[in-house]
């Protein structure tokens, strides 16, 4: 079977692995599609040198069908359609012990920490494998992991029906924010600089603002009645972000952070002292959030397609990262893998 | 009657202020005790020229007699002892709206906007006066307006039974919040670098610890077996305060910003992400906090008289605002206004 490995630097080379059975509590699963995520893209990079093991194949968001299932797997059976929530908590931690576990201190996430899926054929703990309902494509079902994410930011972040909702940074995870916020019932405005981005975020019917070009808060203001917006989701990990979100929010108004900051920002503390402001950071999802996610993807209700910009052979992966990097239009890349 | 006048430029003066009868809706006071806050020293600075009228009476923490009701005022009677709430929110913005007065986005706050405590006689609205347990000395009494934002503070944290608790800066607002912490069952570790503050806290009961000489992190972690604080209050507005704040909680801990920065300070935004933090700004206080204030200062449970460390005349009001700045033992200092 074929892979794509990650040899640092920079370098990626497709090659030949081999199918391993699956052991005791294991199953395979042939992978359908696989979605390059921006952690993969920072990954190529080598930012994140220090987490993966050479040859490194990455992944972690995909859809496929059950191969083989290893002793003890009594839930799932060959032929099954299947996604995986990448996370391995270790089960004994502090954030363990209180039911937190997709937040362990030791967590181990597929495809970072282990193999992933950029490879015809994944092996995983059974634990992590959820089957998928029959009527939902595969290619649609290789966005369930990032939706999830989104269920989870918008679940934190408590978004009810008739809200005004700010999305900073309108990138893959910006997106599915906004439309899970938009399913919850809010009015959602995004916040993006890319052009391409933008036109596609209009085309499916969210009100947008470039930041480089129109005074935000004043925008917000104006269109909440001079309230504020109930929940500013962080989606830029940029310092611009950091100053905007504090800005935008009404008198005891939500902030959550999603973006990764790679170092500490300038935050206005004065502002949540001054309007009783609450900040809270969110991260990947719990299996609450992965099951709306795919009841979600299966409801046929977003319009999910609309975010994949291009579906690649696996041989060209590195063709997707290097979309990704340019900053055109790419918005979600997907990569056919198990054929 | 005597009044203390603030000039601009770190100028008070003593001197004679006409006594006016209340007019409707209003009451006077015969101001039995002052407490001298934090941002009575930021207006003595200079700090705050912008929002008070010259001259300028300071002072909003205090208790006393009602001497005289205004017209249409029947709930409260001369002779009664009282404190005041010194909020006067505007009833219609966005935060009134919504039940949040005491974050009105138009605040009056008594004794800044409008004239303050420092005089024999105080006339304020009569929805600002709230009556006094007989039993309550006046003395104490005057601790009520800090010990009613330490209520808020908690309160907003959520101070569970059992939950460890970290305040960072054992002044006289960071002294009240360990008290009403520890009320309601926390262990409360307080971090202060002034060697007085830490004697007295000690004197408390309170466990505490200096962070110029002791790695605070390492503490927390030990003490809670590695789990981290349950929750965080940044009492010192400090660079130092908004670097250990992030670095204490647990998974899901809470950080409670009660300090006030005049800049925006470099915060770990990353932390927040990867251990699902909380953080939210709390000003002031509500009704409900104030109730708690007034209950908690009349049941002697709390040991508030430890923590005045100086009673002076209203003529001595400028020592009290040097012996303040000195950084000396000075903690919280009460100034008798009335006779
Ligand atoms: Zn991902
Ligand atoms: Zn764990
Ligand atoms: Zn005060
Ligand atoms: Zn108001």
């Amino acid at each position: 079977m074929r892979a794509v490995f990650y040899a640092g630097n920079k370098k990626l080379t497709v090659g030949e692995a081999p199918q391993v059975a699956p052991g005791p509590g294991e199953v395979s699963i042939r992978v359908a599609y696989a979605g390059i995520c921006g952690t993969d893209l920072h990954i190529y990079h080598g930012h994140m040198d220090a987490r993966v093991t050479f040859p490194q194949i990455m992944g972690h968001e995909m859809s496929g069908v059950v191969e083989q299932v290893g002793e003890g797997v009594e839930v799932l059976r060959p032929g099954q359609k299947a996604t995986v929530m990448p996370l391995h908590p270790c089960g004994e931690c502090p954030a363990c012990e209180i039911g937190h576990g997709h937040i362990c201190h030791k967590l181990k996430f597929l495809g970072i920490e282990t193999p992933g899926a950029f490879q015809s054929v994944w092996t995983v703990p059974a634990f992590a494998v959820l089957p998928l309902p029959d009527e939902l494509g595969l290619d649609m079902a290789a966005l369930i992991e990032p939706l999830a994410v989104a269920c989870h930011d918008v679940r934190l972040g408590e978004v009810k029906a008739g809200e005004f909702v700010v999305v900073l940074g309108g990138g893959p995870i910006g997106a599915v924010i906004a439309l899970v916020a938009r399913e919850n019932g809010a009015r959602v405005l995004v916040s993006e600089i890319n052009p391409h981005r933008l036109a596609l975020l209009e085309s499916l019917g969210f009100e947008t603002v470039n930041p480089l070009e129109r005074d935000v808060p004043e925008l917000v203001n104006r269109l909440t009645d001079g309230t504020g917006a109930d929940a500013v989701f962080e989606v830029t990990s940029s310092q611009a972000g950091a100053e905007l979100m504090t800005k935008l929010p009404r008198t005891r108004g939500r902030i959550i952070v999603v973006g990764i900051f790679n170092k500490p920002a300038a935050v206005d503390l004065h502002r949540f002292f001054f309007r009783e402001l609450r900040l809270l950071g969110a991260r990947v999802f719990e299996r609450e959030d992965f099951d709306r996610a795919i009841g979600l993807a299966a409801s046929g209700k977003l319009p999910l397609s609309a975010l994949v910009t291009d579906v690649l052979p696996l041989e060209k992966l590195e063709d997707g990262f290097r979309m990704m990097e340019s900053g055109g239009n790419a918005m979600k890349i997907l990569v056919r893998c198990g054929e």
